[in-house]
């Protein structure tokens, strides 16, 4: 069968990945696209590289107009979901690429998002460990509700998860840096995201504890294992478009072997397509994986510095955004998980 | 009076900053530049943004060639200038931009670099603080042999140094995670350095405590009071010709108040020119220090993942490099230590 | 049926791109790849972004090896194919990447290449117009030997027989200037093609008619239906990986109209799928044909200057090089002539 | 003498370039700086690069504010500056960065800007050609109102205009294409300025005739003694934060030798500082000129074209708008003209 999709926040870049992948799914057709601001305009206009789609026209984004689909793709700014969760109540399947679903804890939303609290959904980052040797994925299938994760935080709950499930890193003191491409902050007119404050430069942005993918992450490591983590945690700006290389370190637990340690992650990620540990001694580039849905991992233990180090890749529309949608979507209606993916990039 | 320079390497990129430096400084004369398999070509062949210097001819870098100067700068690959040593006994000052002359201990030079063990120089970051309340500037005065720091190495130590000294973070447990410009490794031909390889992708390289300006910062952050150091350090090649963000974390010690915290680096830094602490809640970008000698520090302390964070921007060329290196000749002959030297970046 | 498949030149950049493009193919296997100084090695070694392909080890590039496959892909420097050519002589299909089999006239070999020349083969540009309202694609069915066109010389072609074959505008005076990304310039370790050359930079190379593309494009127009050609050619490599965007203007012919001008381009590719002629007022970035096998026109007409502007995008390693060879398979073969290529591009 | 100097616009990007080097020029004292809508706050948060300069905040841009100093900068959107010159009226030296008194046509300031046309200043291209052998400077001698150039017009003007004075170009038929780096475009909130926009992307904007720099061009190159001047101008965004890259061509003049065009550029520029003509065979890269007063200018010859080649770069920030607005007002000062201005670029 073909599923009939609709996806809102059409002109954005999450909107537009969502749909760059749909255009090639098989079993869906794209029939419905919204936009708030630019209602009215072809498609096409706002994602000039999108050809095949290039007959949608964007409709303005109203719970009538989504409802009446098989599946609904909400790629809203933040807070804004909410309000359409009753009247896409008979949707079969709705995904929000947003924050709105995805923390379980209300504390930990007043405190980084603030504003109403929407109960969570099914969180759709399928490899990931979520205790008793389960992962992720058997909470999406058939699943009717899925948030989507942030791009940075499940790209550094990947990278951490087998860890913390095998008790050889120490979730306690964790330090995470990520280099990010500005695509992540979205179409957004801001003074530091155009391109000549960000071209030839690195800008460190939400430095000290202030990221709203720290909760997130938080709570992915403690479904794993983790009693209590801690994070320091600095994303940095680079003169990339796409991409997040995400550099994580954990103190190795006490104890363990470095065989026992590799092995955690070659155990979690060994039958996995999209989430991949390369050899020992490579590491990935961004570059590896841009339009692809791979997370391709790094591992190093550094004995010297008492501390594992995992450097993760994700391109963050695909597998960061988009890419983790649809491969949840494929889950949520029993396909093929890998069908419309790619676990190879476009490099150079 | 004005001193005679010859500069060796000087078709290199660490070789042709110096120049673009000293073509600026009004108390030198470049007399003499070098360039093994280049010689016989003009300078300008090779450095074709330094216009002033037109009328330079590249000559061959040997011990005759350099003798006879005020002030000789050898640019040259790692383990190179030990060979110019002796025949270089009469020259007043030499400034080594390699890593031959940095390190004091024999063994951490055999583990990273291996190779004949030179003596060490006086280490060209006056603002790094070395005990007793004094800094590296008091080793520089009058000095007659100059080791140019490690542009990641001096990045990282100016970063935490202060805290060290003053005993507010712990030199156990530091993590640093760096956005580097491919600049900083020469224009060797490898294949990871091509432009294709580097455009919109970001790279890790040395990962797991293998980078050769790790026993650098060590020996830099003992000096600084210290007792043992130990340091996950991660470099990661972004898409900007220049530049170094260092983001370094350490555990805060037992029982400080962020006042003293930020006081610490205050304190080190208030009265210097090139090394200048940011405002609460600021943080640096390369673009803002390219082409100048200064090192700008953000620094915000999160208590709830218990680490002061340090994000530190550094033109590697300039304040890493060159001007580290002019500046410590500056010192060494008793010029203004700022002469020829901006603190002014070039953006956007 | 599935076809046997083997790829020469695999290490590089375009014979990447060929395998990226081929691993999407439903119809063939890719059973062999080459690289002569790195047979030996794992593929994924030199492409770490085809995942899927990690399974392949790169084997020496000779005649034996390549032989007894059902198409055989040569990305090998130019000059280096016509000694594969009588030994693969059994195999049904031999599609070359390189420059070798591309002109008909030796003269115009020896003046830009030189050596041995070898005779043309099918080119493989199937929407370009050659007279008598054919194209050729016409020359690509059933084919045995086709030469994939060179990226730039492609996109101006493309950019201009419409208007030579309708006779409106003049191929006498033509002045393209293109902004290109160094993957064009292939994996060669050449200073100039160094991150730190390109980044922040824009380099003209190959000024004043001298590349090699130049033929190319005046035996395309002379096609056309040009009784001469006479162009003005300025490549200028800009800080991207991928893509061209060539801008090429040409005089309006006596008395045509604007409508006689933009019907001109309307005709030739209103039914292509693959080449695209824009709205009017609208004009392609190059970011919208990333990896995609898209050529993207955008035309106006200047009357104040008496010239027909054309601006097209393609992806050099795409439409440019590995498309264009996969397209002119898939229509040698024929098979539906879309399979394993996509119009929408990786953006942003 | 000190002279005191106002920035008017100092937050944007061509205000903090003029203060980027009014504050390494001797003879200034940077007494105030303003910006409407950030009047209050540090200049420092708006241009953290300009270090030295930290001490001053932006106040609100009145005339009140602006009048009382011996030089004044204006670096407003264009159609502001006309508002100023009244209240001006007894600063000595006022210099605008802006359109407004560029064109002498009121007809060419109605059909490419609109609005009030003003009154012509002394436009600010000292080395530009004028006619009768003499040179732009000379009008700036002594100046009081003085109009810096368009950074993409001063840049084609310097390409042609030797040619043009010698006659050994036609000014008929000339055809121009720029690759330009955003930061010509100013500080603008615009979506195509974004970053993710234009990262690994080439974008034409303004084809067809339509770029307000036409008829400055024009204007400049009928001053350097051209009848007429048809002229194609594409410009093309590039990912560099700075740097023109101007690819000119026109047609060679009837009878005259290789040697005779050269010449005229040789003759024009021989003598000039920061404006340099390159020895056959090498062109410029826009990093040469990064941060640098000088326009450097390769050309070539092409005889198959029937063409000159000519290739520019230019920074668009420094010689293209503030370099020059110093050098003119180091003339109208009778200052030397180099003082504060340098030829060396930052590179790579």
């Amino acid at each position: 069968m073909t599923y009939s999709v609709a996806v809102s926040g059409a002109s954005g870049y999450a909107g537009g990945e969502i749909l760059r992948l749909l255009a090639n799914h098989p079993d869906v057709e794209i029939r419905t696209v919204t936009a708030h601001s630019n209602a009215g305009q072809p498609l096409v206009q706002h994602q000039p590289h999108l050809r095949s789609l290039s007959h949608l026209t964007l409709q303005d984004t109203t719970p009538e107009i989504l409802a009446g689909h098989d599946v609904v793709f909400l790629a809203l700014p933040h807070g804004q979901s909410g309000q359409y969760t009753d009247a896409l109540g008979d949707v079969p399947l709705v995904i929000d690429a947003g924050a709105d679903h995805r923390l379980t804890d209300p504390a930990a939303w007043e405190a980084f998002y603030g504003g109403h609290f929407n109960d969570p959904w099914a969180y759709g980052v399928p490899e990931l460990l979520i205790g008793g040797g389960r992962k992720q994925r058997d909470n999406l299938v058939g699943a009717r509700r899925i948030a989507a994760p942030g791009c940075n935080a499940s790209t550094v709950s990947l990278s951490l998860a087998p860890g913390i499930a095998a008790g050889v890193i120490e979730p306690e003191d964790i330090v995470t840096v990520l280099a990010v491409g500005p695509s992540g902050a979205g179409k957004s007119l801001k003074t530091n995201l155009l391109a000549s404050e960000i071209l030839g430069s690195a800008n460190p942005y939400a430095v000290g504890g202030t990221h709203r993918h720290i909760p997130e992450i938080q709570q992915a490591l403690k479904n794993a294992g983790a009693p209590t983590v801690t994070l320091s945690f600095t994303p940095v700006l680079v003169p990339m478009s796409r991409g997040i290389l995400a550099t994580s370190t954990a103190k190795i637990a006490p104890g363990v072997t470095d065989a026992q340690i590799r092995d955690a992650w070659q155990r979690a990620y060994g039958n996995e397509t999209f989430v991949q540990l390369l050899p020992e001694g490579q590491f990935p580039r961004t570059a590896d994986v841009v339009g692809a849905n791979t997370a391709l991992i790094g591992l190093v233990i550094d004995r010297a510095a008492g501390r594992v180090v995992i450097v993760t890749a994700v391109d963050n529309l695909a597998k960061g955004t988009a890419g983790a949608a649809i491969q949840s979507m494929n889950i949520a209606l029993r396909l093929n998980e890998s069908t419309g993916l790619t676990v190879n990039g476009v490099a150079p």
